[in-house]
């Protein structure tokens, strides 16, 4: 049966990890607001009285959900054997999903460092000073520690083969730094090679590849969690 | 064999969640960084070659590591199976905990939110802006959530009986926003009675009273993920 997967219908965002995993996977799912709106998705999490969601995206399950993205792969994966699968590998591809969360989470609090609940042109002074540590300190440290992940494991992929979703991520991630960070992310690639290897890899993958032409995949937007204002960038 | 932990040893922080699943259920540990040092921690950190960690807390397990909050909870929780353990109570729990770390973020934020290469005083404008909305929105809205969950669960827990690691966070969770916002935590208490007499039954639990009297515990203080500025709070 076919998985109900919630996510905002107009952004990659969050819901992007999943949506990778999913057709990675070769999992059947219906991206029910891509099909319904939002304001169907925001019925849909009001109506959860038993494990609600505290937001998109999510898995509607038996009327209860599986929400939080890292958490969201980490159940496709022991329910469908998809990736490594040993105790090990579990945790370890877990723990690399968080920390790439983390990253997405701090590329979003770049344009909204005061809140939310403001436009960004309502606190893009603030941007400007977040920006400049983002680039110079955080980028390098979370992609330097990507780096020696993948050079502990000596070979193609995070844990070993085969693939993971957090080589799906991990490419993601990637793709979203460089549409937010194009002057940075080309000053940077070069200290990276196994990650930009990674990339690559992960792009080529014949499991993607009717996604990645499909009109499923929805391109990075000024709305997005990585959003390209160029006065943020710099190189 | 009791776990080697490492955590920054002058703080609560994130270790904290960790410490007290560890004490309620009876795991043996070594606090490593409190009998070291910071430095020894570091070098530790340095030296894992195979399955590094991006930052603390962390487990060390025959040279690889267990990090971020949630996952070595996660981890502790299926090895150890101390809470409740059904695939869905599983998934379910690690929901609510990454949400509880969200919000911890962005407690951390609120002093910080342009950058943690700063100290508090040099980004402190833009710290009383953030904690308007956080104080308004982010806190209620996230209480809300947890007070929802609760009654979703008609228990006196999180997952139902036995209690979990997530109750023992939201506990701790409820102590750090007390600390640092105490006047609007006055003011909000009573709009989410399921979270407070949580709070208090795990505050009651006889599994923690050793350690919650005990030195292991450490107090919060201004270098913590949790901060009381009083210029940050309001009714």
């Amino acid at each position: 049966m076919a998985y109900d997967f919630w996510y905002w219908p107009t952004i990659p965002g969050r819901g992007e990890f999943v949506r990778l995993m999913l057709e990675a996977c070769g999992i059947p799912y219906t991206d029910r607001a891509r099909d319904k709106g939002a304001d169907a998705m925001l019925a849909d999490m009001a109506d959860h009285a038993g494990g609600p969601a505290f937001a998109p995206p999510y898995l509607s399950i038996d009327g209860s959900t599986v929400a939080q993205t890292a958490n969201i792969l980490f159940y496709l994966a022991e329910r469908h054997q998809c990736g490594p699968s040993g105790m090990k590998s579990r945790y370890w591809l877990a723990q690399l999903q968080l920390t790439i969360m983390d990253l997405v989470a701090e590329a979003h609090d770049v344009h909204h460092p005061i809140g939310v609940g403001l436009y960004y042109e309502d606190q893009k002074a603030e941007a400007l000073r977040r920006a400049a540590e983002f680039r110079t300190d955080r980028i390098p440290k979370y992609l330097g520690y990507f780096e020696r992940a993948l050079i502990a494991e000596r070979g193609d992929w995070l844990a070993g083969a085969p693939w993971s979703y957090a080589d799906l991520s991990l490419f993601h991630l990637v793709e979203g730094l460089r549409y937010a960070f194009p002057r940075r992310m080309a000053t940077l690639a070069a200290q990276y090679p196994a990650v930009v290897a990674l990339h690559d890899r992960v792009a080529a993958l014949p499991e993607l590849q009717d996604y990645l032409a499909s009109d499923r995949r929805l391109p990075f937007n000024q709305d997005d969690v990585f959003r390209h204002y160029p006065e943020l960038d710099a190189p």
